[in-house]
């Protein structure tokens, strides 16, 4: 990523032209070993035409930065960009032939090739570099290097804004691709949706009061609104971005299982089939897994809340205060388990689907993953609301356990006396709309970078240890190899804390939102500032998942898609309920519980779910009609792709001037630099004229001499070099056991 | 249409090269007037570039006969090609530039060419003859002349068949186009379905009885699964008659009110636009206009159910047997003037609405029409069903008309004593499946057939009348002027039988077809039999309508659309009203009436929606998946045209050969003829060759010397021919007016 390069400010930032880099892990295998490893590592690189640099990582790893050619690069994107067109999710073909070298757009179009170079099947003309996957387990990280002047520019002006643009969306996407921006564009839809029942709820707080028939109305009225909004938003920044469609070419997982390969006789594409009806049937799994999921965690925590309940309620014995807690805490140990235990099946069962493509995959993925949030989220609070309050008073005297023991008889008074709380669940709702939020976003933001910024500490401390071991050491040679250059130092430790960093999943982000959809959905009636606290939390959470996204995380591969998922499903599924549930809570909560007749609640129920099929249907279609610009406008855009390729080839005299509408706006290097265009003058004061994008065929290197400097080595040395660095870490790390056992 | 001419086999059915007939009746007007309306008409014609004959029909009118220069014709039919292809229609560019002349695919292709010059504006280079509206309201009919052969053989191998082919569909659409085609289709895959529940309703009348859980919910499920297979199987058609998303290219209605006209930005098109968002609120008065309807409709219907029970139940005084029918009898005497009136109130509605196209402009009236023809059709056995057995015992006591009157004093026994009976809502269901049907099919098919047949003696006993009185006119030569040449005389006598035929509305056949459906979800748990009835009567309906359509009604312009209409939606509605109605039926209808509770009801009705819901998802996504086949294959194919285009671009050397994927298959004329291509050999069994299609410019006719002659007259004269016609006719009408005073 060269394109901040040269411009004084980012000195510190510069990423030296290093398009991609991979950590390679040794540390499990022996010298030999790991040798011959490495070597075909940096082989199938150069055999893709990449080139290679190599430096020493944490521990017993290696830092392999690669940079592609920036010929090689053009070429790349642009058959990315022919390939768009002919699968039909652009409409205007590209100027010049396949082996024309385009420009990239934006640096999200540029890494997405460096990563296709890097992970492609070789056969495609990538590397086939897979981590931890396979040939390539050692291979444990592997990612883009982040654009740090771009990051911290746009915290900055985020800071200064409310509500993000849908220039500053086209920012995110142009810095880590469409599946990134998808989730900011959907956060910041929905927090702007939500200013309607946060001012709704201040409104009823102060004059409704909870359980309002109003207020519920205004509710479902509004989640089904948003949904079907943000439906139509999602299919016009697909347009926008022209990633409509773009799951047609996704290429085949390396685990794919084709039953037959077969010549498409129509557009002579060779397609891999695997029979649909055969997916379908696979995938019926999912209803025993949901089932065995929901018996699962729905059990544990129905014990959970009965033991919660009883030593609550009924419970007088010693350490009260302390056991009252046990349950939950019991609960959130066994947890993780359960979860990995059914992330496990859930993992397999989506193997044995067999997917053609990693979005499909990942899409199958995320919607057990669903399935299982939605679970773990949602069921304590419907128990609550529709078990423990309704039918406390005839449920809870079961829990007598202590009775049937024999070992307390006075308890049944108690149990006659009981009397069920029936604001538990009001204050459940508060819990979930402030402390729980606040909580959650504590839990991943901020632990996260407490728990990176100790273990660098640790780190650092155990480095300048193995510095003192390295003083005592003998082999000087290898020692001054793992000394970094000065003038690369801080750039690898930049990268050094890039490759520890997690991964980012934007899955979880989007999830995490539908779910707190989903307690203002189904809970949203009980207590009319849950909007307001969601706002609230949502304008630190929009920042604080940015910050996490620069700081904390790898940069992302800059992945196309054209939705946020199946949380789109989740979304309906969710404003389906949460009428359902709003209906219910207000038909019960609202007068005195022991006048509620079943009849009349079905009822209630009943008619509730006409009226959100009705109002479903008439927002879907109004919505529609109201907003159909964008697609009309893509309309416009194929008939005037058409149109010209008509007049072109009509009149052939014309043709050079204009060929079939493939006028493609080309876009400077410069403004592609800056993160936003009116930044540009703050970045070239001196009015220099901007860095030329035609480069030489031999990839002579623009921008600063010590990136210059970096890329200097003969690409050839490289896998010699990685040799003896492996073997000055692995030596290094004899002498650390050595000093280690001395001391 | 002379695409039969020359066969010798259809020298009575020859069409003689004419195109389109209209029907001028200038009975209201004087001579004057309707001379200087008819000139202007004529001009009108020849203007468009169409070449026109004119004779005389029935009573005060003449026929004109309109054909268009075939290098006229050809044009436009590649002008429309291109159009479609710019639009995106298509996705191979028709050869050839815009002055190509094309020859037809299909008859139908022709048709709509010929339908575009006689109807479409002036500026797009039609003549703007609007039947029956504004200028033109004195042309009274509109149509081209039917394929006698191809019809009658078409009649023939359906009868040989039981189930129609795809190709028997294509058939359909290359004679009447798509929107007829898509009603065959929809009956044909509707009644080949209907064969599951005809097995399983056998089945369960032998073994399982009325009201059946089982059958009830295999009838749920399976109409589910029809109506997700049908929009499978629409789109699919779509797709193979190349008319998907053809409601983009509509013209805009005359009718029209546009805001403003706007030059797109993109495209370069002048659009006319009318905000969606205000067409939307207009539309909300769709529901003030249902719920009206329904009271009117409904009022009604209640009434009459209310008197026809009282009097068949309660009443015992004279005439009983005559009085029972009163009430249905009265109810059927003023319903067409309710349903005329409410018809009024939504043309009105939908003409302010205010849509771009014809299309959109009968959608939102059939739209209407469903919802009126809902509640005639299923209100009253829905009365039947969940009013008048379930409360019977309560409510007929307050029909008591006669005790509040005083007139009669022992009917407070008769109440007393008064049992509902039960079975009459499956007498009702029984019906609907066997009379109904039966009564309907006759109503439909043979009363317009008998009717027309009498109409016909009774012109000919006038005719002959008109005749005698002829032989004691005075004006000789006006006299033969109205006899008919006799090498015309079969033709012209066809001509007039057709020009006084119906207009063919499919609308109205593919709404019965929806009204059977819903009598099926419905209420077809109550008789298991009722499938089998349907499947019965459908087999004679697709008969009886093809042999409505070619033999009693005008040939319909071939409109294109891609779907069945606002019935999809309709079907969608029942299907998920059947499956609550068929849970609520099941449950009341099983056990004992007086044990039902209303929970309990609604608890069956909540879970079977929630079934349907679930269901339908399923089903949705299952068939998607296993029925992709087709969009695969579109898929491919615009694959196909960009990959060729791009191979011809890139190498702009081979640009001839292959002009962007360019290639169209050339269908022969001779093909074209015949409606099976097997059927080839019997019409030229000579071996003679196929007549060419390429026509020298001047539009030398083919076929038979009858046709030459037909057209033989100077087109130039034709306004004079008809104008000698009308004084011939008017003073005809003085002389047979001055005959019948005589007599």
């Amino acid at each position: 990523m060269s394109w901040l390069a040269g411009q004084g400010s980012g000195e510190e930032n510069d990423n030296l032209g290093v398009d991609w880099v991979l950590q390679y892990d040794f540390g499990d295998l022996d010298q030999a070993q790991a040798i011959l490893e490495f070597r075909t590592l940096v082989a199938d690189l150069h055999e893709a035409g990449l080139r290679v640099q190599v430096r020493h990582g944490h521990g017993s790893s290696l830092l392999v930065c690669i940079r592609v050619p920036r010929d090689h690069l053009g070429q790349m994107i642009q058959k990315s960009r022919i390939k768009d067109w002919l699968f039909g999710i652009t409409h205007s073909l590209p100027t010049g032939d396949e082996n024309t070298t385009a420009d990239p757009e934006t640096p999200a179009e540029q890494i997405r090739s460096v990563y296709h170079a890097v992970t492609w099947q070789k056969k495609l003309g990538g590397a086939g570099i897979t981590p931890n996957h396979g040939k390539w387990k050692n291979v444990t990280a592997s990612f883009p290097l982040h654009d740090q002047d771009a990051c911290s520019e746009l915290l900055r002006q985020w800071n200064r804004k409310t509500v993000l643009t849908t220039q500053d969306l086209d920012t995110i996407r142009a810095l880590f691709g469409e599946k990134v921006a998808f989730y900011y564009a959907f956060i910041n839809c929905y927090s702007l949706f939500l200013v309607v029942p946060a001012v709704l709820g201040i409104f009823g707080w102060l004059y409704l009061g909870p359980y309002s028939i109003i207020y519920g109305g205004a509710l479902c009225i509004w989640c089904v609104v948003f949904v079907e909004f943000w439906k139509i938003r999602e299919s016009d920044l697909g347009l926008r971005w022209g990633v409509k469609g773009v799951d047609r070419l996704k290429m085949d997982r390396a685990q794919y299982e084709w039953e037959k390969e077969v010549t498409d006789p129509i557009s002579g594409q060779v397609v891999h089939v695997f029979p649909g009806w055969k997916q379908f049937l696979r995938q019926l799994l999912l209803i025993p897994f949901a089932s065995i999921a929901s018996v699962a965690l729905g059990g544990l925590i129905c014990a959970t809340f009965a033991s919660e309940v009883f030593i609550s309620e009924v419970y007088k014995g010693p350490f009260k205060g302390y056991l009252e807690f046990l349950p939950t805490v019991l609960f959130s140990l066994s947890l993780p388990a359960i979860n990995s235990f059914l992330t496990g099946i859930a993992t397999r069962l989506t193997d044995y689907e067999n997917y053609r493509t990693q979005d499909l995959y990942d899409l199958a993925q995320t919607q057990k993953t669903f399935v299982m949030n939605f679970i773990t989220s949602f069921l304590p609070t419907i128990l609550t609301a529709y078990v423990y309050v309704p039918f406390g008073k005839s449920i809870i005297p079961l829990l007598d356990i202590l009775r049937w023991t024999g070992l307390n008889s006075d308890t049944a008074k108690i149990y006659r006396e009981f009397e069920v709380d029936t604001s538990r669940f009001q204050q459940e709702v508060i819990y979930l709309s402030m402390t729980a939020q606040v909580l959650s976003f504590g839990e991943e933001i901020v632990l996260p970078y407490v728990k990176h910024f100790l273990w660098q500490k640790w780190r650092n401390y155990r480095d300048r240890k193995a510095g003192l071991s390295r003083k005592r050491s003998l082999s000087k040679a290898s020692d001054l190899l793992l000394i970094d250059p000065l003038e690369e130092a801080s750039f690898l430790k930049r990268v050094r804390s890039e490759a520890d960093a997690d991964e980012y999943k934007v899955e979880d982000d989007i999830l995490e939102m539908c779910v707190q959809f989903g307690y203002l959905a189904l809970f949203g009636v009980a207590w009319p500032l849950v909007p307001l606290g969601f706002l609230l939390n949502n304008w630190l959470e929009l920042r604080g998942d940015f910050f996490k996204l620069t700081l904390e995380c790898q940069r992302p591969p800059p992945i196309r898609t054209d939705s946020i998922g199946p949380c789109l499903l989740g979304l309906d599924l969710i404003a389906w309920m949460g009428t359902l549930s709003t209906a219910a809570i207000v038909h019960l909560y609202r007068g005195p519980m022991s006048e509620v007749r079943l009849s009349y609640l079905l009822l209630t129920i009943f008619v509730a779910e006409q009226a959100y099929l009705a109002l479903r249907f008439i927002t879907s279609t109004a919505l529609q009609k109201i907003f159909s610009d964008a697609l009309r406008r893509e309309e416009a855009r194929r008939y005037a792709v058409r149109k010209g390729f008509l007049e072109a080839s009509t009149s052939p005299a014309e043709k050079s001037t204009s060929p079939g509408g493939r006028v493609r706006q080309r876009v400077r290097f410069h403004e592609r630099v800056n993160v936003y265009p009116s930044s540009d003058s703050n970045h070239s004061p001196d009015g220099s004229p901007s860095p030329t994008i035609e480069e030489p065929h031999d990839d002579v290197l623009r921008g600063s001499d010590r990136e210059a400097e970096f890329w200097a080595g003969p690409s050839s040395d490289t896998a010699e070099a990685g040799v003896k660095l492996i073997r000055a870490l692995t030596s290094k790390a004899g002498d650390d056991a050595k000093w280690t056992k001395e001391a």
